[in-house]
């Protein structure tokens, strides 16, 4: 299952000094490679803006294509079931998973991710690809119905991932926090993808992509530096 | 019920240059004012490291009385209702959740600290004394069974609130996450404590204690200041 999957992840919507969407523009043209295709985009991640006006951004971000936000539909599901493509948007994870799960979207997206429809996931978007939520940045603002995600890739993404401590921040690094992860569920490797940084799955074959690489963790394993280009398909 | 309880929720378990729980040495003597009180700790938000060398940590910090952690017993709910005060370390707090819930603790510690025996937490334990795990900064490394918590006070605790938005961090302030959380639960009031604030609560008066102050999210209103020896009863 998933021979065919064709997945972009990507850690982030937008890097300093480019607009929406815009650093993945050579990996979107890959991802989506007729113009016009029709697009089911879901907004739930948004609490601090509207489904409307994300809608409106993300149409921007995809110009060559259609977009079609799934909150505008009383059946979401079946936008799922008639798109071309899927586009998840980032935002808080748990609002997101919640959603996933209330509107009966998890199954939906999964099955039609795996039999090989275009996948292009931002943020949180790209966090859901993986097995669970557990690799979020979010703050668990609800409480979803169950923590499990859409399972696209064996690895957990973790998004924005930050080297630095930042002065006067008191509470753990994010590597820390990874580490408390990893000591926890010795079998799950996560792949910290960097601000610009993404994951490009065509079939078996998953490669980073962008130019700030990854970092790897793994169990009692060191982590482990990942560079632009690198295929990570052992991953997947 | 409730009314004899006698509570101190702080922020962390020590701040820059003081000696573990020494900031709270005060509080602690408030709340713990026989020498040799028996005190059940609860060691479970330990992620990275044991849960020995977290209860010889907490001994020091609580030289005058007796500390005996839960996890050396088959059954930690025993110890819970035979012990003369209660302790709650922080660490992760998906961890602790998991494992208050898993050990069926999370009943036992709540009947006992409202019926008037001395609670102290700080960080992951101060969050847990809140209805709901929501307003946690930590990453969600397990799933607990319900992120319904021990609900000893109304408001959400944030531990470690943080002012600033920490330079080279591209994700959300810690004012930002917050208001995610107000705006999807606007019922719910949130008092984010800075490091070495705590809360004291005294039967049905709540006081704001510690030197740095708290900030305070409710609903759609802007969030307000909360200056050192405040009463914020209207937050239990």
């Amino acid at each position: 299952m998933g021979a065919s999957r064709r997945l972009l992840l990507l850690s982030t919507s937008r890097t300093s000094g480019t607009s929406y969407l815009e650093h993945a523009s050579e990996q979107i043209d890959w991802l989506l490679p007729e113009k016009g295709t029709r697009i089911a985009f879901v907004p739930f991640a948004a609490v601090r803006f509207s489904y409307d006006d994300y809608e409106a951004m993300v149409v921007g971000g995809f110009s060559d294509h259609e977009v079609v936000s799934v909150h505008r539909f009383d059946d979401p599901v079946s936008v799922i079931l008639d798109a071309e493509a899927i586009a998840v948007g980032g935002g808080n994870t748990f609002k997101l998973v919640h959603d996933l799960h209330h509107f009966g979207l998890m199954d939906a997206i999964r099955a039609r991710a795996l039999s090989g429809i275009p996948f292009v996931g931002w943020s949180a978007g790209a966090n859901v690809s993986s097995p669970r939520l557990c690799t979020t940045n979010d703050m668990p603002i609800m409480e979803p119905a169950s923590f499990k995600t859409l399972g696209l890739i064996r690895a957990q993404i973790n998004p924005h991932y930050l080297d630095a401590h930042p002065e006067g921040h008191m509470g753990e690094t994010r590597e820390e926090r990874i580490l408390e992860f990893t000591i926890m569920n010795p079998q799950s490797p996560v792949i910290g993808l960097r601000e610009g940084a993404m994951l490009k799955v065509d079939g078996p074959v998953m490669t980073l992509e962008g130019r700030t690489g990854a970092r790897l963790f793994h169990g009692e394993s060191d982590p482990q530096e990942i560079d632009p280009g690198s295929d990570v398909s052992f991953l997947l």
